[in-house]
Protein backbone atom coordinates (compact mmCIF):
# COMPACT_ATOMS: atom_id res chain seq x y z
CA UNK A 1 0.00 0.00 0.00
CA UNK A 2 1.35 3.52 -1.09
CA UNK A 3 -0.82 6.17 0.22
CA UNK A 4 0.33 8.67 -1.30
CA UNK A 5 -0.84 7.31 -4.75
CA UNK A 6 -4.48 6.84 -3.33
CA UNK A 7 -7.13 8.90 -4.70
CA UNK A 8 -7.77 11.86 -1.69
CA UNK A 9 -10.91 10.64 -0.73
CA UNK A 10 -9.67 7.51 0.46
CA UNK A 11 -7.16 8.63 2.17
CA UNK A 12 -9.28 11.44 4.27
CA UNK A 13 -11.73 7.78 5.23
CA UNK A 14 -8.21 6.26 6.17
CA UNK A 15 -7.56 9.00 8.58
CA UNK A 16 -10.91 9.23 9.67
CA UNK A 17 -11.03 5.07 10.29
CA UNK A 18 -7.78 5.32 12.15
CA UNK A 19 -9.11 9.15 14.41
CA UNK A 20 -11.34 7.13 15.52
CA UNK A 21 -10.29 3.86 16.48
CA UNK A 22 -7.53 6.10 18.27
CA UNK A 23 -10.51 8.26 20.30
CA UNK A 24 -12.59 4.52 21.48
CA UNK A 25 -8.51 3.80 22.28
CA UNK A 26 -7.43 6.74 24.13
CA UNK A 27 -10.85 6.84 26.16
CA UNK A 28 -11.26 3.38 26.97
CA UNK A 29 -7.59 2.71 27.55
CA UNK A 30 -6.04 5.85 28.51
CA UNK A 31 -2.99 7.15 26.01
CA UNK A 32 -0.30 4.65 28.32
CA UNK A 33 -1.98 1.59 27.58
CA UNK A 34 -2.93 2.31 23.79
CA UNK A 35 -0.06 1.88 21.36
CA UNK A 36 0.11 2.28 17.67
CA UNK A 37 -0.28 -1.17 16.92
CA UNK A 38 -3.43 -1.83 18.66
CA UNK A 39 -4.81 1.27 17.22
CA UNK A 40 -4.07 0.01 13.37
CA UNK A 41 -5.60 -3.29 13.97
CA UNK A 42 -8.36 -1.74 15.45
CA UNK A 43 -8.63 0.59 12.36
CA UNK A 44 -8.15 -2.32 10.05
CA UNK A 45 -4.96 -0.96 8.58
CA UNK A 46 -1.26 -1.47 8.60
CA UNK A 47 0.45 0.19 11.09
CA UNK A 48 2.86 1.93 9.26
CA UNK A 49 -0.16 3.95 7.49
CA UNK A 50 -0.54 5.02 11.23
CA UNK A 51 2.53 6.12 11.60
CA UNK A 52 2.51 7.68 7.94
CA UNK A 53 -0.56 10.21 8.57
CA UNK A 54 0.29 10.96 12.46
CA UNK A 55 3.64 10.38 13.13
CA UNK A 56 3.51 9.11 16.78
CA UNK A 57 1.58 8.19 19.76
CA UNK A 58 1.68 11.90 20.80
CA UNK A 59 0.78 13.05 17.33
CA UNK A 60 -2.03 10.68 16.85
CA UNK A 61 -3.67 11.98 20.02
CA UNK A 62 -3.33 15.51 19.39
CA UNK A 63 -5.10 15.01 15.86
CA UNK A 64 -7.65 13.08 18.15
CA UNK A 65 -8.76 16.37 20.44
CA UNK A 66 -9.00 18.33 17.34
CA UNK A 67 -12.54 18.98 17.73
CA UNK A 68 -15.00 18.50 14.19
CA UNK A 69 -14.81 21.75 12.25
CA UNK A 70 -18.82 21.49 12.05
CA UNK A 71 -19.20 21.41 15.83
CA UNK A 72 -16.58 24.53 16.36
CA UNK A 73 -18.82 26.49 13.87
CA UNK A 74 -21.79 25.53 15.22
CA UNK A 75 -20.97 26.57 18.89
CA UNK A 76 -19.53 29.94 17.13
CA UNK A 77 -22.88 30.10 16.13
CA UNK A 78 -24.70 29.86 19.15
CA UNK A 79 -22.07 32.11 21.25
CA UNK A 80 -23.49 34.52 18.37
CA UNK A 81 -27.00 34.74 19.34
CA UNK A 82 -28.31 37.66 21.00
CA UNK A 83 -27.07 37.70 24.65
CA UNK A 84 -31.24 36.92 25.87
CA UNK A 85 -31.25 33.94 23.93
CA UNK A 86 -27.28 32.95 24.30
CA UNK A 87 -28.18 30.46 27.15
CA UNK A 88 -30.65 28.60 25.10
CA UNK A 89 -28.96 28.61 21.52
CA UNK A 90 -25.48 27.43 23.63
CA UNK A 91 -27.37 24.27 25.33
CA UNK A 92 -28.98 23.36 22.33
CA UNK A 93 -25.76 23.23 20.48
CA UNK A 94 -24.30 21.16 23.98
CA UNK A 95 -26.80 19.08 23.50
CA UNK A 96 -27.74 17.89 19.93
CA UNK A 97 -23.88 17.41 19.57
CA UNK A 98 -24.49 14.20 21.40
CA UNK A 99 -26.82 13.25 18.07
CA UNK A 100 -23.70 13.60 15.86
CA UNK A 101 -22.19 10.27 16.08
CA UNK A 102 -18.72 11.84 14.94
CA UNK A 103 -19.50 14.59 17.47
CA UNK A 104 -20.36 12.14 19.91
CA UNK A 105 -17.51 10.45 19.77
CA UNK A 106 -15.10 13.12 19.75
CA UNK A 107 -16.82 14.65 23.38
CA UNK A 108 -16.57 11.42 24.72
CA UNK A 109 -13.47 10.46 24.18
CA UNK A 110 -12.29 14.01 25.13
CA UNK A 111 -13.77 14.01 28.40
CA UNK A 112 -12.70 10.32 28.99
CA UNK A 113 -9.11 10.80 27.92
CA UNK A 114 -9.17 13.83 29.74
CA UNK A 115 -9.71 12.28 33.16
CA UNK A 116 -6.34 10.83 33.24
CA UNK A 117 -3.96 12.77 30.23
CA UNK A 118 -2.88 16.02 31.21
CA UNK A 119 -2.63 16.87 27.12
CA UNK A 120 -6.18 16.06 27.15
CA UNK A 121 -7.39 18.07 30.03
CA UNK A 122 -4.65 21.15 28.51
CA UNK A 123 -7.10 20.84 25.39
CA UNK A 124 -9.81 20.63 27.01
CA UNK A 125 -9.56 23.93 28.76
CA UNK A 126 -8.11 25.64 26.38
CA UNK A 127 -11.12 25.13 24.48
CA UNK A 128 -13.57 25.86 27.12
CA UNK A 129 -11.25 29.40 27.88
CA UNK A 130 -11.73 30.04 23.80
CA UNK A 131 -15.64 28.99 23.41
CA UNK A 132 -17.44 29.65 26.20
CA UNK A 133 -15.63 32.47 27.58
CA UNK A 134 -16.81 34.35 24.41
CA UNK A 135 -20.52 33.60 25.09
CA UNK A 136 -20.13 35.10 28.09
CA UNK A 137 -21.61 38.81 28.73
CA UNK A 138 -18.46 41.12 27.80
CA UNK A 139 -19.21 44.24 30.47
CA UNK A 140 -17.64 42.59 32.89
CA UNK A 141 -14.21 42.42 34.92
CA UNK A 142 -12.01 39.52 33.82
CA UNK A 143 -12.40 37.29 37.08
CA UNK A 144 -16.37 37.56 36.86
CA UNK A 145 -16.03 36.52 33.24
CA UNK A 146 -13.74 33.23 34.18
CA UNK A 147 -16.47 32.47 36.88
CA UNK A 148 -18.83 32.76 34.69
CA UNK A 149 -17.77 30.49 31.56
CA UNK A 150 -16.61 27.78 34.31
CA UNK A 151 -20.02 27.71 35.80
CA UNK A 152 -21.02 27.12 31.84
CA UNK A 153 -18.75 24.34 31.81
CA UNK A 154 -19.54 22.51 35.04
CA UNK A 155 -23.05 22.49 33.80
CA UNK A 156 -22.17 21.12 30.53
CA UNK A 157 -19.21 18.73 31.61
CA UNK A 158 -21.83 17.27 34.22
CA UNK A 159 -24.31 16.50 31.74
CA UNK A 160 -22.19 15.07 29.57
CA UNK A 161 -21.53 13.11 32.08
CA UNK A 162 -24.42 11.83 33.56
CA UNK A 163 -26.91 11.57 30.21
CA UNK A 164 -24.57 10.66 27.62
CA UNK A 165 -21.55 8.53 29.51
CA UNK A 166 -23.00 7.49 32.96
CA UNK A 167 -26.84 7.10 32.45
CA UNK A 168 -27.68 8.57 35.61
CA UNK A 169 -31.38 7.72 36.66
CA UNK A 170 -33.70 8.47 33.40
CA UNK A 171 -31.54 11.55 32.38
CA UNK A 172 -30.61 9.23 28.77
CA UNK A 173 -34.05 8.69 28.58
CA UNK A 174 -35.58 11.92 28.68
CA UNK A 175 -36.75 13.75 25.05
CA UNK A 176 -33.31 16.46 24.29
CA UNK A 177 -36.09 19.09 24.41
CA UNK A 178 -36.83 18.37 27.76
CA UNK A 179 -33.52 18.96 28.99
CA UNK A 180 -32.77 21.64 26.76
CA UNK A 181 -35.83 23.36 28.70
CA UNK A 182 -34.81 22.03 32.22
CA UNK A 183 -30.99 23.52 31.59
CA UNK A 184 -31.25 26.55 29.32
CA UNK A 185 -32.15 29.04 31.88
CA UNK A 186 -29.47 27.39 34.20
CA UNK A 187 -27.02 28.30 31.33
CA UNK A 188 -28.56 31.68 30.62
CA UNK A 189 -28.28 32.84 34.39
CA UNK A 190 -24.48 31.64 34.65
CA UNK A 191 -24.12 33.55 31.19
CA UNK A 192 -25.76 37.19 32.07
CA UNK A 193 -27.82 37.13 35.41
CA UNK A 194 -27.76 37.45 38.93
CA UNK A 195 -25.10 34.39 40.41
CA UNK A 196 -24.51 36.14 43.90
CA UNK B 1 2.84 -9.20 62.00
CA UNK B 2 -0.41 -10.79 63.16
CA UNK B 3 -2.52 -8.62 62.62
CA UNK B 4 -5.39 -10.05 64.35
CA UNK B 5 -3.51 -9.39 67.89
CA UNK B 6 -2.85 -5.81 67.05
CA UNK B 7 -4.83 -2.82 69.17
CA UNK B 8 -8.30 -2.50 67.30
CA UNK B 9 -7.09 1.07 67.23
CA UNK B 10 -3.70 0.33 65.14
CA UNK B 11 -5.72 -1.99 63.03
CA UNK B 12 -8.49 0.36 61.90
CA UNK B 13 -4.98 2.54 61.13
CA UNK B 14 -3.54 0.06 58.74
CA UNK B 15 -7.08 -0.32 56.97
CA UNK B 16 -7.19 3.25 56.62
CA UNK B 17 -4.07 3.47 54.62
CA UNK B 18 -4.82 0.72 52.31
CA UNK B 19 -7.88 2.50 51.42
CA UNK B 20 -6.38 5.22 50.99
CA UNK B 21 -3.33 4.33 48.80
CA UNK B 22 -6.45 1.65 46.62
CA UNK B 23 -8.79 4.88 46.16
CA UNK B 24 -5.95 7.21 44.75
CA UNK B 25 -4.81 4.16 42.36
CA UNK B 26 -8.09 2.96 41.25
CA UNK B 27 -8.34 6.39 40.51
CA UNK B 28 -5.39 6.66 38.48
CA UNK B 29 -4.50 3.09 37.39
CA UNK B 30 -7.90 2.36 36.62
CA UNK B 31 -9.23 -1.46 38.31
CA UNK B 32 -7.52 -3.24 35.79
CA UNK B 33 -4.05 -1.20 36.48
CA UNK B 34 -4.11 -1.71 40.02
CA UNK B 35 -3.12 -4.75 41.98
CA UNK B 36 -2.91 -5.81 45.07
CA UNK B 37 0.72 -5.87 45.46
CA UNK B 38 1.41 -1.81 44.22
CA UNK B 39 -1.34 -0.89 46.36
CA UNK B 40 0.28 -3.00 49.72
CA UNK B 41 3.39 -1.40 48.61
CA UNK B 42 2.17 2.36 48.29
CA UNK B 43 0.44 1.45 51.77
CA UNK B 44 3.43 0.79 53.01
CA UNK B 45 2.03 -2.70 54.68
CA UNK B 46 2.63 -6.10 53.91
CA UNK B 47 0.86 -7.88 50.84
CA UNK B 48 -0.72 -10.42 52.80
CA UNK B 49 -2.89 -7.80 55.15
CA UNK B 50 -4.05 -6.46 52.14
CA UNK B 51 -5.90 -9.73 51.74
CA UNK B 52 -6.11 -10.54 55.20
CA UNK B 53 -8.29 -7.12 55.99
CA UNK B 54 -10.30 -6.99 52.10
CA UNK B 55 -10.32 -10.53 50.66
CA UNK B 56 -9.42 -9.73 47.04
CA UNK B 57 -9.39 -7.20 44.43
CA UNK B 58 -12.47 -7.07 44.12
CA UNK B 59 -13.30 -6.85 47.84
CA UNK B 60 -11.01 -3.46 47.96
CA UNK B 61 -12.53 -1.78 45.20
CA UNK B 62 -15.84 -1.85 47.25
CA UNK B 63 -14.43 -1.02 50.27
CA UNK B 64 -12.86 2.03 48.33
CA UNK B 65 -16.19 3.27 46.91
CA UNK B 66 -17.77 2.93 50.21
CA UNK B 67 -18.74 6.96 51.35
CA UNK B 68 -16.96 8.03 54.42
CA UNK B 69 -19.66 8.05 57.18
CA UNK B 70 -19.67 11.15 58.45
CA UNK B 71 -20.12 12.65 54.60
CA UNK B 72 -23.39 10.15 54.37
CA UNK B 73 -24.71 11.86 57.43
CA UNK B 74 -24.48 15.41 56.21
CA UNK B 75 -25.97 14.28 53.04
CA UNK B 76 -28.53 13.22 54.78
CA UNK B 77 -29.33 16.20 57.16
CA UNK B 78 -29.23 18.77 53.90
CA UNK B 79 -31.90 16.50 52.71
CA UNK B 80 -34.23 16.92 55.15
CA UNK B 81 -33.18 20.61 55.44
CA UNK B 82 -37.12 22.54 54.42
CA UNK B 83 -37.58 22.01 50.69
CA UNK B 84 -37.21 25.80 50.46
CA UNK B 85 -33.50 25.94 51.59
CA UNK B 86 -32.82 22.49 50.50
CA UNK B 87 -30.86 23.80 47.14
CA UNK B 88 -28.59 25.94 49.44
CA UNK B 89 -28.22 22.91 52.29
CA UNK B 90 -27.49 20.65 49.39
CA UNK B 91 -25.17 22.88 47.39
CA UNK B 92 -23.03 23.66 50.79
CA UNK B 93 -22.49 19.72 51.96
CA UNK B 94 -21.40 18.93 48.44
CA UNK B 95 -19.03 21.55 48.07
CA UNK B 96 -17.67 21.63 51.69
CA UNK B 97 -17.47 17.83 51.14
CA UNK B 98 -14.24 18.57 49.01
CA UNK B 99 -12.29 20.65 52.13
CA UNK B 100 -12.46 16.99 54.30
CA UNK B 101 -9.32 15.50 52.75
CA UNK B 102 -10.94 12.19 53.36
CA UNK B 103 -14.11 12.68 51.69
CA UNK B 104 -12.23 14.83 48.81
CA UNK B 105 -10.20 11.35 48.18
CA UNK B 106 -13.27 9.68 48.08
CA UNK B 107 -15.07 11.66 45.73
CA UNK B 108 -12.28 12.05 43.84
CA UNK B 109 -11.45 8.39 43.62
CA UNK B 110 -14.92 7.25 42.87
CA UNK B 111 -15.55 10.19 39.73
CA UNK B 112 -12.04 9.15 38.33
CA UNK B 113 -12.78 5.20 38.92
CA UNK B 114 -16.04 5.23 37.36
CA UNK B 115 -14.80 6.84 34.17
CA UNK B 116 -14.10 3.26 33.71
CA UNK B 117 -15.34 0.99 35.87
CA UNK B 118 -18.30 -0.43 35.96
CA UNK B 119 -19.11 -1.26 39.33
CA UNK B 120 -17.64 2.24 40.51
CA UNK B 121 -20.33 3.81 37.96
CA UNK B 122 -23.15 1.18 39.03
CA UNK B 123 -22.21 2.68 42.93
CA UNK B 124 -22.47 5.79 42.10
CA UNK B 125 -25.57 5.51 40.47
CA UNK B 126 -26.74 4.03 43.48
CA UNK B 127 -25.40 6.45 45.66
CA UNK B 128 -27.17 9.05 43.46
CA UNK B 129 -30.52 7.12 43.50
CA UNK B 130 -30.64 6.67 47.60
CA UNK B 131 -29.18 10.51 48.92
CA UNK B 132 -30.54 12.51 45.57
CA UNK B 133 -33.82 11.35 44.83
CA UNK B 134 -34.91 11.66 48.58
CA UNK B 135 -34.01 15.69 48.32
CA UNK B 136 -36.64 15.76 45.43
CA UNK B 137 -40.22 17.01 46.14
CA UNK B 138 -42.41 14.10 46.95
CA UNK B 139 -45.57 15.50 45.08
CA UNK B 140 -44.59 14.53 41.84
CA UNK B 141 -44.74 11.49 39.81
CA UNK B 142 -41.46 9.51 39.69
CA UNK B 143 -40.44 10.39 36.16
CA UNK B 144 -40.19 14.28 37.11
CA UNK B 145 -38.77 13.04 40.55
CA UNK B 146 -35.85 11.15 38.81
CA UNK B 147 -35.73 13.62 35.73
CA UNK B 148 -35.20 16.55 38.72
CA UNK B 149 -32.60 14.18 40.62
CA UNK B 150 -30.30 13.59 37.48
CA UNK B 151 -30.21 17.19 36.93
CA UNK B 152 -29.17 17.93 40.45
CA UNK B 153 -26.45 15.25 39.78
CA UNK B 154 -25.61 17.23 36.73
CA UNK B 155 -24.72 19.93 38.04
CA UNK B 156 -22.84 18.55 41.15
CA UNK B 157 -20.56 16.14 38.70
CA UNK B 158 -19.90 18.69 36.74
CA UNK B 159 -18.97 21.00 39.46
CA UNK B 160 -16.72 18.55 41.12
CA UNK B 161 -15.06 17.85 37.64
CA UNK B 162 -14.00 21.37 36.50
CA UNK B 163 -13.81 22.99 39.95
CA UNK B 164 -11.89 20.04 41.78
CA UNK B 165 -10.25 17.72 39.22
CA UNK B 166 -9.52 19.91 36.26
CA UNK B 167 -9.45 23.12 37.50
CA UNK B 168 -11.29 25.01 34.59
CA UNK B 169 -10.84 28.45 34.45
CA UNK B 170 -10.52 30.24 37.23
CA UNK B 171 -13.46 28.06 39.32
CA UNK B 172 -10.35 26.52 41.40
CA UNK B 173 -10.01 30.03 42.44
CA UNK B 174 -12.94 31.36 43.60
CA UNK B 175 -14.23 31.82 47.16
CA UNK B 176 -16.40 28.29 48.26
CA UNK B 177 -18.79 31.11 49.62
CA UNK B 178 -19.16 32.42 46.14
CA UNK B 179 -19.31 28.97 44.30
CA UNK B 180 -22.23 28.30 46.69
CA UNK B 181 -24.39 31.40 46.40
CA UNK B 182 -23.99 30.74 42.10
CA UNK B 183 -24.66 27.26 42.10
CA UNK B 184 -27.63 26.74 45.07
CA UNK B 185 -30.38 28.62 43.13
CA UNK B 186 -29.27 26.10 40.35
CA UNK B 187 -30.16 23.29 42.50
CA UNK B 188 -33.16 24.67 44.36
CA UNK B 189 -34.65 25.00 41.14
CA UNK B 190 -34.02 21.56 39.96
CA UNK B 191 -35.26 20.25 43.08
CA UNK B 192 -38.51 22.30 43.23
CA UNK B 193 -38.84 24.76 40.72
CA UNK B 194 -40.08 25.23 36.80
CA UNK B 195 -37.91 22.75 34.68
CA UNK B 196 -40.22 23.04 31.66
Amino acid sequence: VTPSRGPRAERGEIAARILSAARTSFATNGFVGSTLRSIAHDADVDPTLVSYYFGNKRGLLEAALDPPPGWLTAVATACAAPLRQRGRALTTTMARAWEDPDTAEFLRSTILTAVHEPVAMDRLRSTFTVYLLGAVATNLDDDERFFRAGLVASQFVGLALTRYIWQVGNLADVPIAKVIDAVAPTVQRYLSGKII
